[in-house]
């Protein structure tokens, strides 16, 4: 496996480039294959068992193509569906998922804490974050959040939407009294004003994309994996090409961006 | 064909069965196979490409159960998906669709008017209804308003939500002077009364469940294909099972709804 081969990462639609630009403002060298399956998109309302579909479609294509890494950039896949991406992708191909450093990070910060957490509908029915946080003794309160996603993409275009949404969502207090609050969601961070706007003054939210992004540079630093090139590649690819995920994608990453569309990976 | 086949009718998720509850309702001797295909639900964000690939799909697969007539209950498809789909049912089934049928309808109570619609954002960009309705005399127009078909599916567990995405759609007197307001997506009767409040006084919803179960009515009767029998029989699949689908559809239909899981149809 080459240093210069790219980290492959994936989402259902543009929630993931939060992890993915947080990633090559880290590592600049580093070149990235992306996919978004906006065929399948919204993941978070979908079945474990077609998540697992979706999920091991796009890693056994990101595979093919030689990548040294998989991020599964997708709170809902990583709740459900990494299991079967890892047993895919064997032992030499390191996969990340947006769970576990997360985890990690809220047992070493808010040690004995309560959290609330806010994701998907898949995200919370699983229960990943719950048994995971509770082992390491923090209590979490869940709460699903189905429509705040696909609000976020279109609030690209409107930008009442997604705060009409957010302002739902937490129009009962439900935050007040916790410690800190998990973004579940790749999508969540860019609509992060309108959220800390809802919160008690001073309740800490923790940014996933930061620590995701560290996490794969400790874990590419650990297996002597980090690029050295400096012409580094990046590919975005949709699995269904549309106006509105080229626009928010521009809108994340700061800059246009050339999608390809793809035909969707047959599962495996 | 036998009178006693089914009908076949799909649409992305749940919008559809407000057409089904208005044709079981107004035919209720007619036996019925209905498909959400949840797998790539929302259809209104989806490119013209797929939706024809998905459309093409599901009606073959109920061409291929012995279904007498196809309605394509999905403003979206309808929209995009037409001449393929009756392509592939050929002349002896008749495919009915949710635009046409308002169209006719309009062009005969609001002759010369100037309409509202609302609608996802696959149906508005289609630009079918401003053509099909310029061509009858009548102005129209259309605001995309592409989160409102999930913040309905998602507001049969948290009422605000719908109420909320309706409010910020709404919010800047958009409908005011206009003679009657289109919702161009089978989903948009369900929050009727929300969608109503936002309306100047007086103001009329054309009644797509309603016109369009007429005009189902009309087709078969003209083609001798009514059903006859007394033991009608109804079946309802979905591409991928959920809960949240489950409560949607007994919410609608009234009553507790056995979804069945089928295999996503292959495309031609």
């Amino acid at each position: 496996m080459s240093n210069d081969a790219p980290i492959g990462m994936f989402d259902s639609g543009i929630g993931g480039l939060t992890i993915a630009k947080a990633l090559l403002e880290r590592l600049p060298r580093e070149s990235l294959r992306y996919v978004g399956d906006t065929a399948h998109m919204p993941y978070g309302d979908k079945s474990p068992e077609r998540l697992k579909e979706y999920a091991t479609g796009i890693a056994q294509r990101l595979l093919d193509q030689g990548c040294k890494a998989l991020v599964v950039a997708c709170n809902s896949a990583s709740s459900n569906a990494m299991a079967e991406v890892r047993e895919l992708a064997g032992p030499e191909v390191p996969v990340i998922d947006v769970v576990h450093p997360v985890v990690e990070w809220a047992a070493k910060h808010h040690p004995g804490g309560e959290l609330g957490l806010i994701g998907t509908r898949a995200t919370v029915q699983s229960g990943l974050y719950d048994q995971l946080l509770l082992a390491r003794g923090i209590r979490v309160e869940s709460l699903a959040t189905p429509l705040l996603a696909s609000a976020i993409e279109e609030g690209f275009h409107n930008g009442t939407i997604s705060h009409a949404v957010v302002e739902a969502y937490f129009a009962d207090g439900w935050a007040a009294g916790k410690d800190a609050l998990v973004l579940a969601c790749t999508h969540y961070p860019l609509v992060m004003e309108d959220i800390r706007a809802q919160l008690p003054r001073g309740m800490a939210v923790l940014d996933a994309p930061s620590i995701v992004s560290h996490h794969v540079e400790s874990v590419l630093r650990e297996r002597g994996l980090l690029a050295s090139g400096n012409s580094p590649t990046r590919r975005f690819e949709v699995t269904d090409w549309t106006q509105s995920f080229a626009d928010g994608a521009a809108h994340i990453l700061g800059q246009p961006v050339e999608l390809v569309e793809v035909a969707w990976p047959e599962a495996k």
